[in-house]
């Protein structure tokens, strides 16, 4: 199918023609990559989701929040579209099977989308992909992104990094646990949401949150909060309690936002790290190309016999006096 | 000088001649890269050190260890080098003030060389500039390197990597506390050294050993490896007590993995690692130059303003399209 018309499908809405345009952005090939980007600028320009990034240490109950949160969303007329970030299952080579089956309803409902964490090695090319299917799912027409991850290695920043709104998700815990949140997150976070406040929990819940609510007052003011956040709070994704509350403050925060030039400054900045990473990966891929391959084999077979120093071979291989310069001039695209 | 003289002088072992070159290495100005290159062409080949790569916890009496171990080495007339690799200490701006005055009989010592971390701020940059204090070092004709990490995020991995063999030191505990090594560092180390086994803590220090050699014994043979090893051992820095048993040991294995060729295939793979960090750096270097620079500043505005995609913006920095291309087709070395 043409470019422009996969465009215009997903534009319109339909949910096969992003299922391929993802695909297509997920594909490492030369050709796709090229056709990727000029799908991108075939794009509507100026649609913007809510992008909400959610992160949880497994067992807090972030299926269970995503399913109810979504769902209530779903329900008031809301498109919603949800995406996993998770570099442990992609080191490990799976995937996260469970991404449909454990949000079944969510899964099944036609205002929503579920795309599981693309199977990169790499947490740098998931922060790519990642990019773009949020890009893609705004094109769509998805009213609110949930960018979730289980927050390994740097996934929680990087998830940070493409949402507009950064959620961490909490359990109750003793007070000692608390001491446990990575600092660097607590910064990253506008809402600490505490989950299981029900039944014989809420208790340790309450508590819980209360201590959450004075770290959170320790931390310095940022650019772009509105009074009062960043905040904790307590649900039960279980019961659904607070999660109307969680959605009110969403908004709040991101009218706040907008309203200040915040948000505006955000998405700018979010944009322009994208470029930078597009530029340095492109630059990079230079070196894959079977041109480029070739030199470096040969170069590194000097290097290992001890007939070359790492800097001289790797002058050589950059100046082209050992290979077609053409390998990493520019022209190497399809 | 000249930089042929330069390489003359570290070869005959001038100390002031090496710490020049160091600076020099550790320089990020272009020019000072080229002659960096020229300078390492011009060193003598062939001169090998035993490069000993040793990380542990801060507490657990590195700096003691690197003094009683090091001055041991010179005092049977042997020359070592000791370089400190900290990406804490970079990312804080401090220096290991310490470095010195920590060791303060072995920097007084005329058979040794103490250098602290450089001032990088990224890890990719300290290992890069780790490898080449290294190889100057080497040529200067030290005897034994004994590369120190704290263990930040990869510090270990990285130092592992411009090792020929690597000593994980620890601190006698209670058996619960054996699960908090890192696996993967358990995997990298080929003795584990429990020190302070003197005094009131004896008693410990020897549980801990047996533990640690419980737990060396489920990890899988690796390639290189002499009979026994990896092997868990007490020490004192403090006393000295099983000192020369370490030198002993890792003596054994040096001899093994050069007889079964183990040796130089590492050597040759660490030369190749270092040759495609270098290629890499190389490459993403062309982003640093004026003209790029002004290229990317003026692509990354049409991008805020949401008037270019960041893939599309990206091809046209790759392509040249947008800027003179000779900003990233090599021809920028000076």
């Amino acid at each position: 199918m043409p470019l422009p018309d996969l465009a215009r499908q997903i534009a319109a809405g339909d949910r096969r023609a992003l299922a391929r345009a993802i695909t297509l952005a997920e594909s490492t090939l030369a050709g796709d990559r090229a056709r990727a980007t000029v799908l991108f600028d075939a794009l509507p320009k100026g649609r913007e989701a809510l992008r909400i990034g959610l992160t949880g240490t497994p067992g807090v109950g972030k299926s269970t929040f995503i399913e109810a949160f979504g769902l209530m969303l779903t329900g008031s007329g809301l498109r919603v579209a949800v995406l996993a970030v998770d570099p442990s299952s992609a080191r490990t080579g799976g995937s996260i099977l469970g991404d449909k089956t454990r949000m079944e309803r969510l899964a099944r409902d036609p205002h929503a989308f579920i795309r599981p964490s693309p199977s990169q090695t790499r947490l740098g090319g998931i922060a790519r992909r990642s990019r773009e299917v949020v890009a893609l799912c705004e094109a769509a027409g998805f009213d609110v992104i949930l960018v979730e991850t289980v927050g390994v290695g740097q996934s929680e920043t990087m998830v940070a990094g493409i949402s507009d709104i950064f959620v961490l998700l909490m359990a109750p815990a003793g007070g000692d646990e608390l001491q446990g949140v990575k600092r660097g997150i607590m910064e990253l976070a506008d809402l600490i949401l505490v989950n299981k406040a029900d039944g014989d929990l809420l208790p340790a819940a309450t508590r819980t949150c209360a201590e959450y609510a004075g770290a959170l007052r320790l931390i310095r003011p940022r650019g772009g909060d509105a009074p009062g956040f960043p905040k904790a709070s307590m649900i039960s994704a279980l019961t659904g309690a607070g999660l109307e509350a969680v959605w009110q403050d969403i908004q709040t925060l991101a009218q706040h936002r907008r309203a200040s030039g915040h948000w505006a400054q955000n998405r700018a900045a979010q944009a322009q790290d994208w470029f930078l990473e597009e530029v340095r990966h492109g630059l990079l891929a230079r070196l894959e190309t079977p041109d480029a391959q070739a030199s470096l084999k040969a170069l590194s077979s000097e290097v290992a016999a001890g007939r070359m120093t790492a800097p001289a071979a790797a002058e050589a291989f950059l100046t082209g006096s050992s290979a077609p310069s053409s390998a990493f001039a520019g022209d190497d695209r399809s």
